[in-house]
């Protein structure tokens, strides 16, 4: 017997046929024996619909009360479910955040998880009952709702089988696991059966977005096993552990990519020191994110050129920022663009493994495709090319690193 | 400075522009130097479409988990109301039943409220908050959240104005008091200033339903100062008050009514203790109310005919069971109609004053309408008469007691 965390997202709850659906499972599993603890989301389009009734009484809504009526959101869902459960003859009982204690910090729409109270749930277990959360919320210390923000019912989920120690806390999600790659870029993308943990934290950030980033951080560093499973199909899923395998093991996980970049340089800035901090300084004032950055010395030797990438919606601000640096630095030029992706090769074996970046740049090469940035980090390679060429790009280094026969 | 509870319906917060115009409405009391504790009920269609969607996954959902689902309707209101507040500088904060920690026992969906700890709700109006309480639910001794049953609202309201010794607890609703009669019968009803506890009780439980009965014992019980006025429109409403008046005052309150009322008969029942338990025992067990009850001695002596009425919705199901008692007691037959209605008068003055039965029965004779049933209290005569006099019933009686003239 074993215990473990499900947690099922917006769209495996989306219609009551769908909550029963997930009874069934949560059932079968509980038949096999295990003791099982779900978390659950608010059914999906909920949390939009409850944002446009905030809207429509305060343009921007309190966050206090912004979390009060968000959270209601799961909270149907667990009585749903419980009531579902019942139903099929498996008894449960629901719990929001504020009943199993939460307990986060007191930064509403942002808040972290500090503790939880593992006791109420543990006798419902031992009890023979499944246990269902709602996930994304908790309380703080002096009971005010709060909420984890999007996507926080994975991290609600890990840090409960964090608190119950529990032998795997499972993703349910409509992927059925983690791919090398798209399989909508690439139709011969393989599923993973493992990744590890700072793989998968390189292929999430990096668009592949299956899991919220900071449920992986938490699960990483409170050692939980992870699978992404889908809740739709069978199958086991991909598991995310912590052993890195044996050197047989692929060198690389797989190809995430993020499409809506957008890249600005300032050409001929002094080469003094600060600079950098005086250019980025305006824009993170502005809270733009920054992604890569990149900086080369200039032909003049005493100018350097800057570039950097952002989202590309904040293309315009960004770029407006940057004129008034380059007046005020003295810069040569501004220029931009913003039909740029990024494609990124991730794997732990890229380590040990030297001429994986050389081999990267000759498959793209052999394709006519130019390399506008490079940045790289300890187990993926990143490069900036044109958004046009993003498929081939993909499709390139899936073939030249024999993703789709690799052995996982 | 005085301290008022109110309390707004579904109605009156049933769209985003209703919970602004609460909102303005709340602000001004404020503004007018009031200490303003305000209780609301979910957003009117809400609780049935949580209803439904319960009932889409359980046929007969789980009450504790039931009571989960539809506390978030109210949690959405107290939410919007804050944000509303907040929004036209009106400082506000918003607590569930549980965070106000509204005590109740953990009968699941009629629980009744055992406590309220005031103490959070007495700070926050310190710091010159509006406070804004989930009204209809609270919470059990182990943390499970209970709901206080339909109309819960109104309870919730009262007991927190006994808690806070507020100084008056105001219902808005959507009708701007209590009437003689219902206006759409009687189009001359009037709005009565001023009505006895005792009076609402009858009133309310007769089929006037302004206030939830049970609110208004409670209010009695902890003696509060009631007061039912219009969420939409301006105006004084009509104050729930615990003085009888001088003598000079009116006779009668007000006409009550029920429809949908139907009554069986059992004839020829053999007349011997216990028949009456044998009779109605099966009828409660089937969870069926029965309201009024006459037993008259038969024309033979040895049986009596035995007469009550029940909610027509539960007609056909009496009717059976009553089937199975005669058999069992040897009661000659069993005879219905579910054509009926109970009218009712109601006024504390009918304790002093004799010929008001005698005076009621002539008005309804003059207009040619036969009484099937008489049943009286110190308080209030009610007859049951034929369905299709209901109207002309009504207006007879609210013309032959001057209700539209009479002072409140």
């Amino acid at each position: 017997m074993s215990l473990i965390v499900q947690k099922y997202g917006g769209t495996s709850v989306g219609t009551p046929e769908r909550i029963k659906a997930v009874a069934a499972r949560v059932k079968a599993w509980r038949d096999r024996g295990h003791q099982v603890v779900v978390v659950v989301s608010a059914m999906s389009g909920e949390t939009d619909r409850l944002l446009a009734l905030a809207k429509s009484v305060q343009t921007r809504p309190l966050l206090r009360e912004l979390d009060v009526l968000l959270a209601t959101g799961e909270q149907v869902t667990i009585a749903l479910l419980s009531m579902a459960l019942d139903e099929i003859r498996c008894p449960a009982r629901s719990y929001t955040g504020a009943q199993v204690h939460i307990l986060t910090d007191s930064a509403h729409s942002k808040a972290r998880i500090r503790d939880i109270d593992a006791a109420r749930v543990q006798a419902d277990l031992a009890a023979g009952r499944v246990v269902v959360v709602a996930g994304f919320q908790g309380v703080d210390e002096t009971g005010n709702i709060t909420t984890l923000g999007r996507g926080g019912s994975d991290t609600s989920a890990v840090a409960l089988a964090a608190a119950l120690k529990a032998d795997e806390c499972q993703i349910y999600t409509d992927v059925d696991g983690v791919y090398t790659t798209d399989p909508r870029i690439e139709p011969r993308a393989r599923r993973l059966a493992r990744i590890t943990f700072e793989e998968m934290l390189e292929m999430a950030s990096l668009g592949s977005k299956v899991l919220q980033i900071r449920s992986v951080e938490f699960a990483g560093k409170y050692r939980v096993p992870l699978r992404v499973l889908s809740s739709f199909g069978e199958g086991e899923g991909t598991l995310i552990t912590f052993e890195e395998g044996s050197v047989e093991e692929a060198k690389i996980a797989g190809i995430a990519f993020a499409r809506d970049e957008a890249k600005l340089t300032l050409l001929g800035v002094p080469d003094q020191p600060g600079v950098a901090h005086r250019i980025l300084g305006p824009i993170a004032e502005a809270n733009i994110e920054v992604d890569m950055i990149v900086q080369n010395v200039a032909a003049d030797e005493a100018t350097t050129d800057f570039t950097f990438t952002v989202h590309r919606n904040d293309y315009p601000r960004a770029y407006e920022i940057l004129e008034h640096a380059a007046a005020e630095l003295g810069a040569r030029q501004v220029v931009g663009d913003e039909r740029i992706v990024k494609v990124s090769l991730v794997g732990v074996g890229m380590r040990s493994h030297a001429g994986i970046a050389s081999k990267m740049f000759a498959a793209l090469a052999k394709e006519g495709i130019n390399i506008r940035m490079i940045s790289t980090s300890e187990i993926k390679i990143s490069v900036v090319i044109d958004e046009r060429y993003l498929e081939l790009g993909v499709r390139a280094l899936h073939e030249a690193f024999d993703l789709d026969t690799a052995a996982a």
